[in-house]
């Protein structure tokens, strides 16, 4: 598959659009940024990854800011429910979404046409817009307006200071094996665990080993409608979205 | 010292102002949120730290939101340039100015004004607003508006996506000793190194040690004036600011 043609772009080197990677912060929309809430207003076409026939999360955030004649460009996500996260099968499905993505994206930039590309959280930070960075810069010229962090977000959702004087902070998803997991997180001062979903029993198990237990907080819709904060041990049950989160605040050095 | 009399509070809870934290981002004063710049607007009372007789940082990045006559707190640090940073001295002389501080905000919010203090990046990420929060968190009403943090600012100021899919991402101060830091940056995947200042060629070493040399961004004063990024291994001399810092890009699954 083609995503870009060089002779093409030779000839439209100076009309080439721009490709904006937007964040726009955890959810909150009031949390994007006064940059962002800028670049959004001006942009002639707005798109965002999103499920067909569902809402996208974050049009829902940006939409407040977005011009009223803009045109909207839904990136839709390969329906996958029924494959594992892991199997080679998913890798292929999303492989050939981020194509089309960025094939979509290049076909309006090749054009002439900016757009902003809406990405939740930052969009440097495990963002679906890296990989359509990776496929497009160089190609096109990319500008990236960072944004607050889900992590961050949290952070103050949950009312943690997290990381004083010389403390190491280590950011860990939840899908790594057990034993690594409570290693790794026994040799932090401070953790944040991301992508929680079906690892929640693990996870559990593993701040246990590493005798984080009582120490750790659960996360779930941090900054948005539905938020729920708890200490981790409290929790009932072992259900968790996907990007639901855990913290352990660090503890270092405090005059 | 008394920051606080729990009968004055008692008298006059009704009446107690509030405390806005409020997160500014990186330095760019468009990277500050929609929600910052409102409560910023709305503030009667603006506190923000600072070297007496020296330009605020958190003031230059905030001023353009402040209302016309909103009245300037400066929470003015120590003079300490001739004390080691890890000195009893050093500590003692944060911990009287942390006081001071928290005593001087106390006197405003007692007499019933809500204060918006500034902090540069993420209030709750290595911030001095830490400080403040323990001192006065629960005898006053504290609301934290979350902000970019500075390394997020650093990977759109570097065009680096940082971490894909399943990556362990470490945040080290380059305070921690030379063979320490070689195995935790060994030990991750991805990894962010704050506070450079005088430990810039102790990090050459480890990251050498470390086989990471090659991958090292190093980047000084990240969405501001005056902002330097450079791979590491080209940085010349072994000079860097405190707030200078390295990036090692994550390389993980990239379907």
């Amino acid at each position: 598959m083609t995503l870009f043609d060089p002779e093409i772009a030779k000839q439209g080197a100076a009309t080439l659009g721009v490709l904006h990677g937007v964040g726009l912060g955890p959810g909150d929309p009031e949390l994007v940024t006064v940059k962002a809430a800028r670049i959004i207003g001006e942009a002639r076409i707005v798109a965002y990854f999103g499920k067909r026939g569902r809402t996208s999360h974050a049009r829902e955030i940006a939409s407040r800011y977005f011009a009223k004649d803009c045109e909207e460009l839904l990136l839709a996500y390969p329906v996958t429910t029924e494959l594992p996260f892991d199997s080679p099968e998913y890798v292929r499905a999303l492989a050939f979404f981020y194509e089309e993505g960025a094939r979509s994206l290049a076909e309006r930039l090749t054009q002439g046409h900016d757009v902003a590309l809406l990405c939740e959280g930052d969009p440097l930070f495990y963002g679906s817009f890296m990989h359509m960075f990776a496929r497009l810069d160089g190609r096109f010229r990319v500008e990236i307006c960072t944004g607050v962090s889900g992590m961050s977000g949290c952070f103050a959702a949950a009312r943690q200071p997290m990381t004083w004087g010389d403390d190491v902070m280590t950011v860990l998803p939840a899908t790594l094996q057990e034993d690594v997991l409570a290693d790794r997180l026994a040799a932090s001062d401070a953790a944040v665990v991301m992508k929680l979903g079906g690892n929640f029993a693990k996870l559990r198990r593993a701040l246990a080993q590493a005798g984080l237990l009582e120490r750790a907080i659960y996360i779930e819709y941090g900054t948005m409608a539905g938020e729920k904060i708890m200490p981790l041990s409290d929790k009932a049950d072992d259900d968790a979205p996907y990007f639901a989160m855990a913290l352990v605040p660090g503890r270092g050095r405090r005059p």
